[in-house]
């Protein structure tokens, strides 16, 4: 079994923010990260997938394919975007969290990229040079 | 002389967007960055200070006083928040483009940095790995 | 399962170097991690911790929180420091290579992590740009 | 167990390409990658041992004698080479892939790694900064 | 004055070869960067332009004009091709050095920046982590 | 005029501290860089050199020639040792600041690399991600 990782990068806004609370609240829980009015980031994807090298090409899977599917599922949809407001396959009431948009990530692509000879293995957003999140899918880590 | 660089980090929401404009016409001059939702990036920001380091601490300027004043004057301002809602000191109308917003770092801090034994000499904005801006000054590069 | 990854950084100082043995056989060990009056480096650490994001916060675990128990417990008592003379709770003769300080690191945080709702997964730290090590606890990676 | 990664860079050029392919059909697959004239990259490779610290010197492995073996097994052999040309161990016909060349280096270095008192666990290969390739050995992740 | 940097990357074969040399005078002057088979780098570019922002938008210069000219121009030109072979514009018997392929950089935009408001200040290339050129034109730095 | 920079890597300890302060002083001078006990960093160092690249060769300097320079001249004197202890070459009673060692750096390497067809424009030292100095010889940037 091989493992191949191909990073994206897109840029986006958003907030941590429960209207149920106060803001106060909002403030205590989610510090700087509740602002009213957005903050963002840069943020860099990296997928991973699973699977023997085809024994002519020694791709696990295409790179070149993997990057369509990434980014016509994912990337067009989110980069230059508010996770809150921009984002429709993204549930009311969801925070936009690293640890929530990692596994939204994962069934956004998760079939589109199994269709082509690998499994999807792992994704990983990191959302700061100081904050990451990686998600393996409902059956956990293999 | 010598240069000492310090570096800080924040991450902010801002958008390119010209209200006199249709959506259009910003969309045409601005692309992505115009969309009225916001988007927003990690910053990461360089403030170089030029002097000679005193003879006893071998200092060009104390980098913890720097840090200090970048800290009060700039990060606390723009850490987690929106260029174009949230900063008093962005004039109305002034777009939050790279260039624009390192001259106005360089007037927040320059008067502050400069009592301080040594000379601002340069402000760099990083604020994708793939788009970055630097200001000398009104007087330019010497 | 969610797997959140936090950062940090610290400076320190250290040797490697056995009391018990010769300068010659400490150099031929140890090399020029041997020499007696010490060397150093930017130290990162990766702490990941493991759970379920919360519904309605989407944290697996307040990075906050965790950023707290990590500076309270390990980078206080680090950073700035010399791993040999200046961390009680580094036992006696124990060598501060990058495998025994992750070790200890776990040791340290574990219990405080474990108390916040998720599960402590790994410690990765950084020496240099060309070693690191990884601990996954005492009954290793699941 | 604790893991020990090192790393080692080294650049090459390669190209993928069938030869009983038409030009045509190299290029629908590969890509710019089927150039003839070939193109090249910065590798970086990391190699992690798995292993408990020796109870004096703390050392899973030496990591001196991990990159002794690493540069001459691999490095001296790959470094400002042509792996399509220049590289005998590489079976004909294998196209030079990140996936396939992790999996010849881990055949290059597996039992003089593991004579040395830990277990061979994984290697990375880091294309660009946007393509890696890991693997575990034959018998997978353990 | 502000200044703009773009970033752009590409991946490239060459080699350092004088012809009327001998094999070992290619070795002894150029090392192992002479290995007839080529070998190669990802590169990284760095193009900085130099001028006043526009009022109205707050560009120095639109970073998407800059980039589609160093695209069509240079990035189209080298990317995934082999300095000494593909490259019609490198002057035969020019050696592909970074010092060489900056000062050629320089040549195939500077007109084109020129024409859109700002003036083409340096050309960074970085070829490694270790080896960079700079060039400033013709006339130097100013 | 082109310009080359070649990388080097080291690894010292240092404390910052004047011996005729009383801990107290140099605590609220130096903060926990005067740790009695020594910290330390992984260091980038940088040189540049200015030149016109040689007609046949392509090299404003032999990069393998500056490397032998500074390794001989400063890391091979600096790496894994002791700046306030080890390096008999720093002025008793200089504090081994970032900006002091750029000007020591500068001072060791400056006649040797100039007897090499190139003269030698800047020292830059990165101390950690956040801190770095440079220096452009005793008569500044030209």
């Amino acid at each position: 079994m091989l493992y191949l990782t191909r990073r994206e990068t897109f840029n986006a806004a958003h907030k941590l923010h429960v209207p149920a609370w106060s803001d106060e609240e909002n403030l205590r829980v989610f510090g700087k990260c509740s602002n009213k009015n957005w903050h963002g980031h840069n943020y860099q994807l990296f997928v991973t997938v699973a699977g023997e090298p085809d024994p002519v090409t020694g791709f696990v899977m295409d790179a070149k394919v993997l990057s369509t599917i990434v980014k016509r599922e994912i990337i067009d949809e989110v980069d230059h975007a508010n996770f809150n407001l921009d984002v429709d396959w993204m549930p009311a009431g969801m925070q936009p969290t690293t640890e929530n948009i990692v596994r939204l990530f994962w069934e956004r692509i998760e079939a589109q990229v199994n269709e082509n000879g690998a499994r999807l293995y792992c994704i990983r957003l990191q959302e700061t040079e100081n904050i990451a999140a990686e998600y393996y899918g409902p059956e956990g880590r293999k």
